[in-house]
């Protein structure tokens, strides 16, 4: 049995994986602010998990975290998790200080892109774009993470694709993050609910003008980060995923559409088949916390 | 020893590599244009370096072609390579019949990439960015060529960085090939002059002001180029080559400016060291004739 944690800013989610890949046990948490909280949070998940399946920590084939921010995979230091409260945490050395045993930390988009890449059996290159505060994507092959020379390979939101669009949080201009993020959301159409992005569709729907040009940006964003993860890994699938992916099939349906408008105008894109290309992540699945749990299983 | 063409536009060269991977022999022909051509030209180079090193085709250890177009590497099958005057060709199974040998068969950037690394002792994870008619890169990881799910991996200059930019000639517009590749210069800059981008750098230093601009727009295309590779599959480097390398330094010292420039506005990009991953091909190497004799051999 694994044992995968995913720590996000506000739930955490945790899972129990047998020997074959399916899941067991699956709880969540509330997350903890802050490094010592953070810390608690994924030692009672464990204690949890530990009750349920009758395992102690050393009794887990593995255990391993997703958490946001700059992951070092290999020394489990964790930096610049800003919504957790974290500036720099030593996440994987405390942890098996707490738990007896070694723990592997990894960012949480890659957990989810190993994660989903395994739910749907998918194999060759996948990419996995995650569209939450902001934008990422996290690239499989032949079911290992793939993380570049220096960890940021598919780090695709801070692609600047309009010299004239807005200014990114990162310093440039038009970043890819701009457009399709909930942050690049945020910016463009501020609102106290608690769904922003539900509130936009909803406004688009209603006929706003404003509403409407936004999601279409956004569909259009997303559609220029598929083409870039194809240009580049060249995935046979590109899995959409994170909080915006509760937008469904609309989100999908809307992404399509400007795909198979750029197939009429490039025989060149045509011959990529990109929207045979995008599929959803499953609806609730904790993919992010069952990748941690296999997390350099391979 | 190995043996390795690679088929240009006007010339081909060939090479014998040792056990070591080492350099024997090398030789240029003029490329032949059409189908017959193209395969007389590749059979006279197998027997020219057969009598230079004393081999028969079968005493060989392997012989590869590196070409341009389309290729499949698979069955050995060529399209589109446009300058060759080839529309579809069986040049492995053509060649093999002619030799009596295998013949291996792979599109000419991506053989100059292996090549690229080879030459260089690069390790990891390494991108080739060929800047030549057009803009594409060949991607190595781990001493073997990255092919991607389809074959695309790589194919970034159809990646667009400006809605308002010119039209390419696949359908998009201000795709990076418009701004940083022979076609995208002559575009701009038409002339009779043999070499039009060495004619485009001198009239910018006379002080054109059209040339400048252009000039400044190749380097920032290069720059931008760099940075995709960087944020998608992460190359600890990239290695210049092409056509348009041959400007060398200069060129080198333009990309390098503006990635500079860069990091002064984003801690972001600064993070990720662009200037110190980019380097040039060693010039007048025969990069695509030796990556074509390694290509397979892992």
């Amino acid at each position: 049995m694994r044992l995968g944690i995913d720590i996000g800013g506000t739930k955490t989610d945790a899972v129990a994986v047998d020997e074959s890949g399916a899941l067991a046990e699956r709880i969540r948490l509330p997350t903890g602010f802050g490094h010592a909280a953070v810390v608690e949070t994924a030692v009672a998940a464990v204690s949890r998990l530990g009750e349920l399946t009758g395992l102690a920590p050393g009794g887990f084939q593995s255990i391993g975290v997703g958490i946001p921010g700059m992951v070092d995979a290999t020394s489990g230091h964790v930096a610049h998790a800003v919504n957790l409260g974290l500036d720099r945490l030593e996440l994987g050395g405390m942890l098996a200080g707490r738990l007896g045993v070694g723990v592997r930390v990894e960012n949480d988009v890659k957990a989810a892109a190993l994660g989903a890449s395994h739910l749907l059996g998918l194999t060759g290159t996948v990419a996995f774009l995650n569209l939450g505060t902001g934008m990422a994507a996290g690239i499989v092959v032949d079911g290992r993470l793939w993380r570049g020379s220096t960890g940021i390979a598919g780090e695709i939101g801070h692609l600047p694709v309009d010299p004239d669009g807005p200014l990114c949080a990162c310093g440039q201009r038009g970043c890819l993050e701009t457009l399709a993020s909930g942050s690049g959301i945020a910016r463009q159409w501020p609102t106290d609910d608690p769904f922003p992005v539900r509130a936009l569709y909803a406004a688009a729907e209603r006929g706003d003008p404003a509403a409407r040009a936004i999601a279409a940006r956004l569909a259009v964003g997303i559609a220029a980060a598929v083409r870039v993860l194809v240009l580049t890994v060249d995935p046979a699938t590109v899995v959409i995923g994170g909080g915006l992916s509760h937008l469904g099939e609309r989100l999908l349906g809307e992404v399509h559409e400007v795909l198979h408008d750029w197939e009429r105008t490039s025989p060149f894109l045509a011959s990529l088949d990109l929207p045979g290309r995008v599929r959803l992540v499953p609806e609730g699945s904790p993919v992010a916390a069952l990748g941690a749990a296999l997390v350099g299983e391979n």
